[in-house]
């Protein structure tokens, strides 16, 4: 028939996201150099809730010359935790931080050469994107303020991706291969039981099933069909890398081709 | 003569530029409200040695708002010494710092509707780029990466405005109000008596001098020739405050017009 | 008659404090000269929302001098917002980075020379203590393993005053001079309208009716009867030093002594 | 022989010291856990360099129950650089930012039920204190002001060991397993070939052999006679646990006995 005929010609492609350049000074966080070889896009910590600038300028350098796109990643300006904090700012504020952020990682990625896909928000700040629709406006007024033809990248069914579309931002949806989805698509909380994956095996199958869907899977198995551009996996131990590895695998096995966002 | 008719009708302009912005959160440094009325530029402080991106957004809208130009301001990363010590970061080192600060300053007078006009470094990194070439070759490879079109003000008679040139770059000369010179055009030592003018009509008798020659006065009265663009000046406490009044009206008694730099 | 001779008799003594050792390098905050004149106790910021070493040994040194009693004054490590913003921290990491500012300012006040007298919370932290029984419990959980015999400061009135003496910590009772009391005897909120008294003579006249009555004064004009220990004034503009001489000189006339806490 | 029955029944005893507590929020450093077994005394970093409140009432509520020795750590304030950096601050600032650490630590070690044996400096300011002697004076200085009973650490030959006798405060003498000896006693500068011993067993060995002898084992295998109380051994890679777990091994089966400093 035309319409197989037509889907059997037509080639999926996915982009694999993680958090990288985490480092600070004499301390490192995750497995840089493993999940480079593993990812096609990287979102590059700014020095507020991770990362330096030697971090950075390595991040990018490395990242241009295995071809994996990059990503500014602002976080709030909190080392101590990691950006996994709330922090106490206002939605104006917030604007500033991510500015600044999307600037200083803009101008080190020109220094090592490499040029800026997107803007992806770290942590407790990502986590705000998704429920609080104030914080998400003011991360598309801080991209439409700062360079309006940079894309975001926007947690799915998240208030950002929403308000970044309607306000005329080019959004890749993500979704999250380690990380359980409640019966509303939303991630769920890490302080429930069994919010994040640890079967390797069961996250790539699962990450397959949702791209060749374009669905988010629920914890009952429920399909929930969303845009999927990027899948995030995690870097920071030696069990996350085992699942980015396993769904890049899984990906090639389908033959889906694992493309870095452009 | 011909000349002199010439001469006559030459309007000469001169730029006036104060470093500003260097409050953090609730510590106010210096008096921006009154300097933002006197200067035409405005070095404005990235983050690491004065300033937060509440403090940089402002002054930058104030800065758009009042046609004042603003460069970005880099300097150590050291709030607590204010940027006036030297920090043990190397050459490599530095060239990233400063990347990481142009683009979060150019970030933010985007956010603000500002456009960026030049970069200058701020004090102990600044009196490097006078003495150590190995320093100033390291800011003009920055800015060369960052943004190669991108004007520098350095210091008359430094290592960076020679580099610069040399380079490539647009250079902007500075001499400073209130900083007496050594016979060979370098500025006094603050350790030194005398480094510091107090006299404010002493001092804005000497810039307007300095203009109309082109050249550097010596604490001696020796003139020496050089190309001067830009004449510092302070806003820290009151008495610096007034001595920028008093060069700026000297300056346009002499019928030297202050002209912003592009 | 007895009585009448007995009050006579009887002097009243009243402590002043006040937050000071808020400077941070080059950053100046409020005016710790005049307001060294003016108080008996001076509550010593610990370097996490203000103060440094450096401005830390000096005003306990002059503190000293002076006669004026100290505190160790910890707040949230939060220098951007000077303490003053509610951070994610835990009750029980509350214990610890409180400890540790305890720590830190008896070392440096015993280096100058100088005696602890006494703990009080600093801003966002010293309100969670009135309204949050588990962050009181967590400051009394520090102060009882760092050192027991220590006295606290705390608001009258608020959960750490109940929960401290009932663990049997020495509580000196603190109302403020500037802010205005809900029905309840709590501190109306900033953001309300009269949260904080400008005029300085009703400042200073109520305080002194607070004091000779041992009551809270409301809004409304209601006494609330409580402990009084101490009072404390506020330095950081000129307003604010006009208030605590005012209210220094309402107590003398009074003739109710100021008396350093000890 | 006497001599020989003599040596029999001396119980010759050692101290093994490493430095801990040196992770950061969500950043770890080195190998605490695995260090804790094998070492007699910790040394606790004060959060400048490196470590947190939380991380330093873990490490001395961890070191208290395995009967582990702790000491404060102070070091230069650049967490960035993990206090391997000469950073720009004269001797009386050192003196305040050393007994700020020490009091903190000090609190800490309290909270935790554990007491303080001994302060040692740490990284580019430990260096200083062995060849700059106004560097050395200041350290005493700080602890003659904040604990005079408190004893130093301090390297074997250095202007601090020298000092800190002079003016009368016990010194714990130290050698370091894995580094090399000039000829005159001095620890070979890391920016040299051979300066760090990878060698584990004849690490180990060299250590038993300047134990036994009192001497420290210069490069050429000469011997000079100074007094050892002390071996500072390293933990922050596998190497490094391999070298530590190594030099116990061999005091144990000299008959040397490992013992906590008090």
């Amino acid at each position: 028939m035309h319409v197989r005929e037509f889907q059997t010609m037509t080639v999926k492609t996915i982009d694999l996201n993680a958090d990288l350049g985490e480092s600070f000074g004499h301390y490192t966080m995750g497995n840089d150099s493993a999940m480079l070889d593993i990812v096609t896009s990287a979102n590059v910590a700014c020095g507020f809730h991770g990362g330096d600038p030697e971090v950075m300028a390595e991040t990018f350098r490395i990242a241009r010359e295995k071809g994996v796109s990059v990503g500014s990643h602002p976080g709030f300006p909190d080392l101590w935790g990691f950006g996994r904090r709330v922090m106490p700012f206002t939605p104006a504020q917030i604007e500033r931080i991510v500015a600044y952020q999307m600037g200083a990682a803009q101008a080190l990625a020109t220094y090592s050469g490499h040029r800026m896909t997107y803007m992806k928000t770290h942590g407790a700040l990502g986590n705000l994107t998704e429920r609080d629709p104030a914080i998400a406006e003011a991360i598309v007024n801080a991209v439409k303020a700062v360079d309006p033809n940079l894309p975001i990248m926007a947690i799915a069914l998240s208030h950002l991706e929403r308000i970044g579309r309607e306000r005329g931002l080019t959004v890749f949806s993500e979704i999250f291969a380690d990380r359980a989805y409640t019966e509303d698509g939303h991630l769920v909380s890490r302080k429930e039981p069994g919010a994040v994956l640890h079967d390797a095996d069961f996250a790539a199958a699962r990450a397959v099933r949702m791209v060749q869907n374009g669905a988010i899977e629920t914890i009952s198995g429920k399909m929930l069909p969303t845009r999927i551009d990027t899948i995030c996996v995690h870097g920071d131990n030696a069990e996350s890398v085992d699942v980015a590895r396993k769904v890049r695998a899984g990906f090639e096995a389908a033959g889906i081709a694992l493309r870095a966002l452009t």
